[in-house]
């Protein structure tokens, strides 16, 4: 019996190194065939709403389809089975992904359609990160989500500012524009608002008046402005993000601004602590 | 009578607990009860707007604005009221919207569709801040706005400099487009060149004849260099905004603005307190 | 004869400050004058380009066009004749600006529309920058212009390389697209590729095939990148041009960073040397 | 035999002066008239294809083809005579360039419009930083191509995000909208979120629903803050790079990046050399 435990244990651990580790061979060779599945099943999904294409080989995608959710079904169930905390790996965000990535099949039952969803398969191929120079890209992803997590409040502020505005010129072009240049309400003022300030500006719904276009005017300048906003915070916590990594003091002088590379203390010559 | 007073004064203060700070449970209640009522009236104004909606359920929009606006009313006076200044409540930014979210109801007696003005109700939403972590956003709001403040000149001096370039942009497509691409007066040409130098590009307007393409070009490329401008002035006044916060003040003299590297005050040459 | 001498170099002195300078308050006068002229006088062209507006008033812009050409005339002449030197004058940007703003209307009478021209004289506008806190805005334009200068050879290379890529692109496109999506010849192909690249995007050309629409995803996701260049340049060079502005170096220790307003050194408590 | 080898190596080592070196009078000489060549073979190719032009001019621009590519040919065997190591030449970019700039003259024998791809000559271009001020435009194009090349993983894994976003968002707006609006297949919704995200905005394809408008509202605001990235990301390498430019290195061990405030090397804790 023990023999038989300690025998399961080993396989579970080998399977373990094999679908959840990129370090061995063998792992690097199953992410490399689930990373081609993936793409591959993403890539059927896409192409089977071309009309002309489902039209010829609809069959084909359908037989696709089911194997691709069966493969990941029993990939799934296997890392249930192996992983030693099988809940905190369900509530973490690939296990959320993985569960999104086999349910679309199931609903295309009930709702026509819902197989559009399977397009959710494509956050797996964020594991690609995994296997080449895993470390490297983490580091600048950490970097980056580093960044925008430090301003999140400012960019909290600045959404809800912007949406407060949007309203108000969404409501004050629909009372100055004919319902004729596209304006027939204030939600369709408020998309309008957005698609401008955005700079985005498909033209479907444009002002016509004379004064509509000098308020528009006026909304595009700001936008001007605005649009300077969240490159500002982003770029300014940027600089920040990488002064807080860099930033050791030194134990003799406290001086500060030292390089990840520094040995020595730029003011006082001090041996600097190694980074923790 | 000093009695009556006295109970008078509690009542007053009491009710200035509640209705202008959030500390206290009440207080916030009231703030939560509040900003409902505000998001409610704001959204009838946007759902009446919409043609289908209110054939059907015309009627309890205009019941659902007079109750608000009885509301606010009250609120309002209530205000007034309780407050020790109330002339300085009444000409604060606060004060000014509280107004006029009730003026455009009663405005609507006299001309037709003034109730879309009621949107300006939305920015009594800014009070949010003032109920979750508001020290925190007004922190954040105060470092964005000084950033703001402090290029007003600049961004002045951009805006007037743009303003000059456009007019004379749209004169020369004037004078190069026929009138059939859109450019039938000067007034419309300034138009389109604000919707390209911002990079918004309706296509409502848009020139047809090969110089005008050409002319069309260069501006946009020009507009690409000038997007920069802002979005430079605005990350530079960031970074020295965080500076100015970060900064440690003289013991002796009192003046800010010493850099982290900065060992004695630059205003008397006294020794700085190490950065804690 | 000294006498008179005397008296016409007084006089020219009294109008060169009248009409040169703003620190008197005749001086502010004149400058106001004139300002309020150069908007009216823009502001014509502006309406007279307006097909309905012209056809009622004419007359009554063809006579403002000739009191204000007149007006400038004189102003011009007077400039000459009082500035001590001239031919710089003449030669100076606001001189040929000057000259500039007279010549259209003598052009109206060979050229028909050639009126449209004097939008050349919002130019003049500039001046206002003179009255209001003069030396505040031109420092403000100053440490503008010198980040645009120093960024200048960085970007002529970016623009060239834009310009070439724009070329091959829009080639590219002219091969992939039919001529029913608007790639009728290289030269609109070209019009295309800076519309999209800028992110200005009309909408009057646009890919249809599959194989344009995906080569249209490349040139718009490097758009993204590209665009990220200028923005870098320029704020990169704001950042460095306000250090050089703040730069002054310690005569005891020689530590930099000192700000505009420091007194005395950061590192040793040295007096600084004032700004020169 | 040997004095005509040597003949032989005189006339390879002028000739390799003229045609790859721009320092003697010939040697510019020959470059500025290779640079007219390649510009008016670029201009024949562009102006070949509108339509009227080739009509009235076609033999010419023919006759104009040839002619060029003869001379293209001859100065590319040129090239591969009188350099030393012919295949490292060959190799290089502008070898590979001036190969593919004289064949689509060949293929347009096979293949009619090919020629069109004759704009990639265009890339021969970049040769006229070679006569002008040289060096420094280099050394601008080493920092912006140093600053693009240090952020290459960031930018890697900022595009690999937005793709995988942009498709998830297409397949959305696919199930959402109907056709009517453009929304046919996937890969048209991947197109407009593309065209969206970028703040492009053809208009070609844009949501009629008011679902769709709430969807593409979100993804507009997202792009808003996700434009900020890529230009955080360059701006925060370029001032990172001008640091490395900057900087002394140390007299003992070589070692560079040291801030203007440093005293001391972070490697050895030599004293440093001051700024000169």
């Amino acid at each position: 019996m023990v023999e038989q435990a300690n025998t399961n244990a080993k396989w579970k651990e080998k399977a373990f190194n094999i679908i959840f580790k990129a370090d061995t061979f063998w792992g690097k060779f199953f992410d490399a065939i689930l990373l081609v599945a993936i793409f591959l099943s993403v890539l059927a999904v896409v192409l089977e709403s071309v009309g002309r294409i489902r039209l010829n080989y609809g069959t084909y995608f359908l037989w696709a389809e089911w194997i691709f959710t069966g493969f990941f079904l029993i990939e799934y169930i296997l890392r249930i089975i192996i992983v030693k905390k099988p809940w905190n790996y369900i509530k973490s965000f690939f296990g959320i992904v993985d569960l999104l990535s086999i349910l679309p099949s199931l609903l295309a039952f009930v709702f026509a359609g819902a197989q559009s969803l399977m397009i959710i398969r494509s956050l797996r191929l964020l594991r690609i990160f995994r296997i080449f120079k895993l470390t490297q890209y983490l580091g600048e992803a950490t970097q980056l989500s580093t960044a925008l997590m430090a301003s999140r409040k400012k960019i909290t502020l600045f959404i809800a500012t912007v949406m407060i505005l949007v309203s108000i010129m969404g409501a004050v072009m629909y009372l100055i524009e004919p319902p004729e240049s596209g304006f027939t309400d204030i939600p369709r003022g408020i998309y309008w608002s957005i698609v401008t300030l955005t700079t985005v500006g498909y033209g479907d719904i444009a002002p016509i008046t004379p004064l509509g276009q000098i308020v528009a005017s006026f909304i595009m300048i700001m936008g001007y402005g605005i649009i300077a906003v969240p490159t500002g915070i982003v770029t300014s916590e940027m600089n920040r993000s990488r002064f807080k990594v860099d930033s050791r003091s030194c134990e003799n002088c406290g001086a500060k601004q030292h390089g990840d590379f520094a040995k020595f203390c730029h003011n006082c010559g001090e041996k600097l602590p190694p980074i923790s």
